[in-house]
């Protein structure tokens, strides 16, 4: 197959990229490099030194023989938009080219609406040259468990039967999402629905949980392949964030209680879903949705779990929440969707995380601290002390 | 009361700005004359002629002694924004202010990303605004019945009560909106949500049916306060249209079957329905949603009602459906909020469409008969020919 990974300079894109062309697909990446860009920003880098892009695509050739194709620009341009699906002609375009921090989103009014122009235009313009260019590519769009919220019902994967007053439909599951980037995720599942049915493209939305884990067999084969880790308080997931806390001697920082529970998924298991969802394509018309993750946990289990297996006495912190969300609340996923593709999922197992721990040792000379305290307040307009 | 009425020049903004005036509130309008622009783009003008805003704001000032304020801009600048909340410090914002119709999003790509990229960032510019300067102020919304599609279960007012395997909860209502343009209202919706969720600011998010008629107790003082009547394909809504085509002796254009079922108001519901949501504001922290709508007929029924009192002989063409949209659907809308708040709906009625009879008669010299053809296709990415 032909797979065009968009966003493929990024954490996930990056290894999803390697592992799609070390099972024998023919890859092709496009970025235009705006998540190194936040790095300036906000003073902070990749905890794992991480190469260009140009350099890890000719570390991979040499390794493997295998080539990779690459095309820098954005995808809010349309005119490069359509040259690159034009030129390329993709089986498969995987979309991971979003702006995917939540509180970048929120630092203030110009990023809220950066977050949500870029990632809705970007998204609009790949359904536009899909439809005109070739409606057989199949789209297998980026999505996170964010945008759920944390309703009262379990949470299906996308779309819901509901009955009312004695009639009954299946209707997209109601979202309540917790910020302005998981808002734009939200704008694009209905925007990618809303082209499934009028133009009749196919689509898969994967709902993602808070993603682990820096390694894959692939970019564990050369020190240039690495994809990055992000330790910040903005990019930094929270699990790789506690270990590296951990690592460093420095409390883990828990918003609120701790009772907020999330998804979460391995990044050896979403490189391996995004395998299973190009090589089992969704059908023409189809909006297919799967909740992209393999287990539920509080933040507080786990920070426990970092603290039981840390070779370093670790004390947990508990912050006043800079977040809106709500603690002790119900949360039961549906996520069978994957399985039933294949997927055998990786769990938190002690294993894993201790790779995590050598990984955040060997470079924790690289982490400003500072940028570990979350500065960006939900129940402010503006942020801007801090950063 | 202040109140604030963005895109204060347009078919609704104008009268309600001069009923707010009337019944004893201190009225400021804002536009940035993008709806007069689209008609020269589409080679059309109002059926009725219609004065420059300023000379409305005069003649309404020469007829009553009451001013209005007035403010030329563009609400995603957001210095403009911000400045105009400043100065003018409303209590009430009433937001008329995007890209209103349906096809003209569907027109091309460019079309479909400023439909979304205008109102969605308008929309988030002023969120910001009320959240920085004056969250007691009280967000007014237009959204659209068209949110909502044509589910097989019952219509609520944004939002319902689900039941799913034994929990319950309340929900924002889902949707499945048929055009770029109803998803931007969609966007929108979520949006200010979550503002309401995050800040505690108060907003009502009106989603308005089919908006037919063209006279107010106000515009009606003067032919200088007339408000625009559209007639064409893109902008026309559908028993305006068939009113015009009736009188100019045209069939009635009725896409697909005219089994389609739609919510509808007459104009001076409209503008006492938003009197009714500025005088009976949200609570801080509400996303409170209404229908306004007053009652529910099929395009066939609409057809057949302006055939039944025309005073010519009309016929009625069926043309092949040019959206993709449900024929022969479920349709039963909860609208009883407004009725609730106080509005005594005006049904449609003989004697209503007598009124626009005349208004069409008077000025179908203005027509242009071409525009009138529905000419962008739903189930093509580009409908450039024919503009």
């Amino acid at each position: 197959m032909k797979i065009l990974v968009l966003g493929g300079d990024g954490y996930l894109g990056w290894p999803t990229a390697l592992h799609l062309s070390e099972v024998g697909h023919h890859v092709g990446v496009l970025d235009n490099f705006a998540r190194r860009g936040y790095d300036f920003e906000m003073g902070v880098d990749s905890l794992v030194p991480i190469e260009t892009l140009q350099t890890r695509i000719r570390v991979w050739h040499e390794l493997t023989g295998k080539e990779i194709g690459c095309y820098i620009g954005d995808l809010t341009d349309a005119d490069f938009t359509y040259h690159v699906v034009r030129d390329f002609r993709p089986d498969t375009i995987v979309h991971f080219a979003e702006q995917r921090a939540a509180p970048y989103s929120m630092v203030d009014r110009k990023h809220a609406v950066y977050t949500q122009v870029n990632n809705v235009v970007g998204t609009m313009n790949v359904l536009y040259a899909i439809a005109e260019i070739d409606p057989e590519i199949h789209l297998v769009k980026l999505g996170t468990m964010g945008a759920y919220g944390t309703p009262n019902i379990d949470i299906e994967e996308g779309w819901i039967e509901i009955e009312h007053k004695g009639r009954k439909d299946r209707v997209l599951y109601p979202k309540r999402p917790g910020s302005y980037y998981h808002l734009s995720k939200v704008h694009d599942s209905h925007n990618i629905e809303f082209a499934c049915r009028i133009w009749g493209i196919r689509a898969t939305d994967l709902n993602q949980g808070v993603v682990y884990g820096q390694q894959t067999p692939e970019t564990a084969r050369d020190d240039r392949l690495a994809t990055r880790y992000d330790y910040d308080a903005v990019f930094g997931t929270v699990l790789n964030r506690f270990v590296i806390q951990s690592v460093l001697g420095e409390p883990l920082m828990v918003y609120g209680n701790g009772s907020q529970v999330r998804g979460i998924i391995e990044i050896r298991d979403t490189v391996r879903c995004l395998q299973l969802a190009c090589e089992n394509p969704a059908d023409r018309g189809d909006f297919r949705v799967f909740n992209q993750m393999t287990q539920s946990l509080s933040i507080a289990q786990m920070a426990e779990t970092i603290a039981r297996v840390s070779p370093e006495k670790v004390t947990i912190e508990h912050l006043a929440n800079p977040r809106v969300e709500e603690e002790g609340h119900h949360y039961n996923v549906v996520h069978s969707g994957m399985v039933e593709l294949g997927l055998e999922p990786h769990l938190l197992s002690d294993t894993l995380i201790e790779s995590l721990f050598e990984i955040s040792k060997r470079f924790a000379h690289r982490v400003r601290r500072e940028a570990m305290i979350p500065t960006i307040d939900w129940r402010r307009a503006s942020s801007l002390i801090g950063l």
